[in-house]
């Protein structure tokens, strides 16, 4: 297995697996982004044939010095996830910038278990194209669109509606005026589910959820409008899936990403793992749903309505919110300011309708300019 | 298809099923009770090929009589269950009266919708045993079975646990006082569910659920022990299925019989049919769950009890909870009554542990003597 973006919450919890289970599985390539100390530490519990940072390339000898003692190419990341070592790709980096990756593993067919959504949001119909071409197959690690993908086994028919559950993040309560003053340490508590920064945040607004929608369009071929978003705070019902015969089935679980992360690596198999929590139906008496409010969350409504423009809309969607996401966290915007930044470079945005990869590249860093052009007004 | 009980409740919503979508079904047989009105009608309807009823064999003038517009022939009912130009055989017939049609449609290698469940209680060993010797595929039609078959369908093993939920019947919140005093009228009012009158009954003593567990055992080969119930008053999660990875798959559906009938007759496929309610998640807001009370219903407990004990047990508890709940329909006993009757006559029982079907008939009848002598002392 190569681990791409192996110091993330997603890679420490997939390293966590194949720490529990090392009769199945074995890491032959590790990534990681600037983290070169946890990377260091990966690597000398690993054993690695290979690795990748964000320096890499260019600095043979600062890998040399800090990973002397073991035996591992210093490669790129495009390279390690077309590595003919590789079964199983874990693409667990974060933002767009693993798209290169992405498509360099479905190009060598490789079997990908997919964590980073925004490539597929970005570049659906390219990446679908072309694992269609090679025979790779995407596996989701997102713990809704496993449970899509766990509900859909075995089924001979496509779903007549998806159900995305959302646990509404830590502001599902708050009025409008109250969001204006959400802090980034507020923001970055999230009620159920422990993720990365970024994630944290998009879960804050429900672009996230938005985000899922593009996602599970392009997984399961469902059109954006048959797939419908309901609110569940508690986060134990993942993901539900309707058929044409109003048959609905859910796939449910604590919330730990573990499990979502074990099964994309072991499908179609299961294996018991005496780490991964099993559900304790003592402990709660009601699973609670409710309908999503897109006033109060403007980013679920932008995301729904870039995934049905379809084009560069979504690319932009997802870089203009990455762009601004990080303007929140380094404060230099508020919490209600994300929505309203991408919401102006969506309505800036023409729309190129089967976009090539350079026009996503393209498009993708002038909407992340236009956000820091913009913010400038938007900043307090 | 050939359809044994086409004029009680699963017969006849399995009727509406082939009435809506005509161009997938045909009806060649079926087969009723005493209710020769309805059945009447039926054949006017459908214009089956054969027939069958209770007074048939005896009186081939009678059915001419009756039915003399159409041609068809009168059959057994074990003749009905193994003819060659049946596909699928519908098993709607209630109590353990089925038991022969049931083996005859396994030893004919049929596919078989098993909408009795006290024949796999009586008679689940035999049974399972001929259909593996024969091919013949058993599916299930109650709600529950369905939705564990639906939650396996794709999967490669074995269930680590199998959740069945419970309405809890309409006595789920009276207190042991209270349900003395219980009457015929008030069991027979399902708070989710309409159902024949037997398992109406079964269901207000959570029999019906303890009779579902010995079912899901045989037909999932899954251990008692392993089967746990979870009271769920809606009646919208018709039960939930754990994997060894900790994973839980729920099957949903608004509570509507003729949803899981045509799963099974429809299988491997999804058939639309506009007659089929969808789940509206702006209905409600929460799905609870809470323990059932053994305590309160000793007819749950019992059949654990005679599940866990196996050979003769359930049928035991079978027949004599069939004779006790026909003593309650006709005010002989009271509501509690039926699970003392049916404990004291498994407690008389002396097990045979792997008897044969000789020996299942005669624990059966001796079970349904037992009830009646013991009901001397316990009518009121």
């Amino acid at each position: 297995m190569a681990l791409l973006g192996s110091t993330g919450s997603i890679g420490r919890q997939t390293l966590d697996i194949v720490r529990a289970l090392p009769e199945r599985f074995r890491i032959i390539g590790l990534a990681a982004g600037k983290n070169l100390d946890l990377l260091a530490e990966q690597v000398t519990e690993f054993i690695p044939e290979f690795i990748s940072y964000t320096a890499s390339g260019s600095s043979d000898n600062e890998a040399r010095n800090r990973f002397g003692d073991v035996k591992c190419k210093v490669l790129s990341l495009e390279e390690i996830a077309c590595h003919p070592d590789a079964d199983i790709v874990v693409i667990a980096t974060s933002g767009t910038a693993g798209l290169g990756a992405v498509l360099s593993a479905v190009k060598a067919e490789k079997t990908i278990a997919l964590a980073n959504k925004e490539s597929l949001v970005a570049a659906g119909e390219i990446i679908t194209a072309e694992a269609e071409k090679s025979g790779a197959r995407i596996l989701p690690v997102d713990s809704e669109h496993s449970a899509i993908w766990q509900c859909l086994n075995g089924e001979k028919q496509k779903p007549r509606r998806i159900i995305l559950t959302a646990s509404g993040g830590p502001f599902r309560e708050y009025s409008k005026e109250q969001m204006a003053g959400i802090t980034v340490e507020q923001a970055l508590k999230h009620p159920s589910w422990q993720m990365g920064n970024k994630v944290t945040i998009d879960s804050a607004t429900l672009m996230n959820k938005g985000l899922e929608i593009i996602e599970a369009h392009w997984l399961f071929n469902v059109s954006v409008d048959d797939i419908t978003v309901l609110v569940h705070p508690q986060s134990i019902v993942h993901s539900m899936v309707e058929f044409v015969d109003g048959s609905v089935k859910a796939q449910l679980g604590c919330p730990d990403m573990r499990l979502p992360i074990q099964y994309a690596l072991s499908y179609p198999d299961r294996l018991a793992n005496p780490e991964l929590p099993s559900l304790d139906w003592t402990d709660f008496h009601s699973l609670a749903f409710e309908q999503p409010d897109m006033d109060r969350f403007p980013c679920l409504r932008l995301a729904i309505e870039a995934g049905r423009e379809g084009g560069t809309f979504p690319v932009v969607l997802c870089a203009a919110d990455e762009a601004a996401v990080g303007l929140f966290l380094s404060r230099r915007i508020g919490f209600t300011d994300i929505a309203r930044l991408v919401e102006r470079v969506l309505e800036q945005h023409e729309k190129i309708a089967h976009p090539s990869l350079e026009e996503i590249i393209e498009a993708d860093a002038r909407a992340r300019e236009a956000v820091l052009k913009l913010a400038g007004g938007a900043a307090r």
